[in-house]
Parts: structure tokens; C-alpha cells; sequence
């Protein structure tokens, strides 16, 4: 597995399991219904953000994320990133790797901070995850999401400083 | 003392108070050098998003707020807020009034809960203007925001149930 920055030629890579984890509605509060052009607004970053891919040894794209300012002036150091796994490749690391990575880029780009703003708390996988990157959850949105399945349940701001 | 929903003809009334706080880079993570066409951008909302201002019996505004969801799909039930009153209007209870006013319409228009994304922690008339509201402190962001006095401080993510 390589992680790189993404271009204009790897969003259909990215959209099939963007949507789908979109539609799914249980882990972001995109529009679950939001069409192609919407998806590729929200995901493909301009400088100074930028959209990474996880590929493997053929190309394939395994996830991809995006970083950029969470906050603009005198709160611009502090970074949010979003990460999107194919869940025909789960459980093989990518989104660990890519948080990494992630982390690693956020440092040289000058970020001291990163913020998660909205982190599902039935997704616990990715809630361990990030505590396992050293995120803490420093604050928690009581009903903030209202998961399809359990209904209003918890959204999670996570947070380290780099 | 009257709230109503802001006009277009407003806004050259609140760009000249929404400019100093602003420039003072004390309270707002917005740009310090933003010009007054960004200022508009930022602060005069579309629906579902609303603008409002406060106003004597002159017409004189006093202070403006701008609410609108603070996420979208699944956690688009958070409002977000944010006050601006003028320095030469202060301790007249205006940001009291637009803070009534907001969580009425809030509610009102059918969210859930609100939230507000970086209350910086020196600003502490505001943090306790918004803890006699019903909003805790559920969160704080470490250094999150660089005071042009302060150095590095908190920013807090202060939320209500509504």
C-alpha cells in the first residue's frame, strides 16, 4: 500500500465508496443523497487542504482522505482531516495509514493541532482508532446524530495537539 | 430595545462594529484583514440560515447574530450562532437580548440542540453570558486559538439541548 496525493483522474476511484458510505448514513453528516459533483466539492481539496489516496500494488484505491484548516485566523493551525475506507478493504489497515500519513503531513505543513468534528460514537472503530493515534475525545455532542439504526446517539469532537 | 431579521440595507450598519472586533483578533477566528465584501459573505446568511440585528428606538443597530445548522444530514438538528455587538452598545444587555431571541428561533425552526465552535476561554464575559443561556462548556480545544495578548489559549465548544 502506497499513500499519495490524490488528482482530478482518482475521484471515480473515490465516489463508488464514497457513496455508498454516504447513503449508509451512520458515520458522516454529509447529505446521505448528495450526487456526484456535491461528493467530488466536498471531498477534492484545494490548496492549502489536500485529498490523499491509499492505492495498492496495482493502483487500486484502497481509502482516501482530506486535510485542510479546521478553523480560519487566529484558529487556523488547528487541522480536520475525514477519512473514507473501501469496505471491500477493510480491516487491512488503510485507514490507520492513512491517519498516519496524515498526521506526518499536517506537521510539515505548520498545523500544531488536529480536530475531528464529528466523530459517530457507535463508530467505535474509528473512535479507537484515533484514540490509538492519540486523539482524546475532548468534548462530546449529546443526540448530536441521528443514526438510522439507534437513533439520536452521541457525535464526538476528538483532538490532539501535534 | 427590538430584534428583527436583517436586510441587505443593514449590513453598512454592522460592517463598521463587525470590523473592529474583528481586527482585534481577540474573539473571532475570522481573518483579522478580511475586506468588507468577505465580511458580508460570512455574516449575512441565506435561508435556512438567518441574520439578525438589534436595534433602538433611533433604528440605530446595536448588534447583529447569524445562526444557521452547524452540520449537515444526519446532524443537521445543531444550530450554530454567532453574536457581534458594538463596543460603544456594550453592557446594555443586547447580547443577552440576541441570545434569547436566537434560542427561541432556534427552536422555533425545528433544531434540536446548539452549538458553538470556539468561544475563545479569555473571552470570559461571553463564556458567561452563554453558561446563563443553559450552554456548558462540553469541550475545549488546547491552544486552539493564538491571542494577539494572550499567546496560545482555549477555545471551548459550548452546547444546549434545546
Amino acid at each position: 500500500m502506497r499513500i499519495r496525493e490524490a488528482t482530478a483522474d482518482d475521484w471515480p476511484a473515490i465516489w463508488p465508496f464514497f457513496r455508498t458510505i454516504v447513503a449508509a448514513g451512520e458515520t458522516y453528516t454529509y447529505p446521505q443523497d448528495l450526487d456526484e459533483a456535491a461528493g467530488r466539492g466536498l471531498w477534492m481539496q484545494e490548496p492549502p487542504g489536500r485529498t490523499l489516496v491509499a492505492v495498492d500494488e496495482d493502483g487500486t484505491v484502497l481509502g482516501s482522505a482530506k486535510m485542510g484548516p479546521n478553523h480560519m485566523g487566529r484558529g487556523a493551525h488547528i487541522a480536520n482531516a475525514s477519512f473514507m475506507v473501501d469496505p471491500d478493504s477493510g480491516r487491512k489497515g488503510v485507514g490507520r495509514a492513512l491517519g498516519e500519513h496524515v498526521l506526518r503531513l499536517a506537521r510539515q505543513d505548520g498545523y500544531r493541532a488536529m480536530q475531528f468534528n464529528a466523530v459517530v460514537e457507535t463508530n467505535t472503530r474509528a473512535v479507537a482508532l484515533w484514540k490509538s493515534l492519540g486523539f482524546d475525545i475532548v468534548g462530546t455532542l449529546h443526540e448530536g446524530f441521528e443514526h438510522p439504526e439507534h437513533g439520536f446517539v452521541g457525535l464526538h469532537i476528538m483532538y490532539r495537539l501535534l
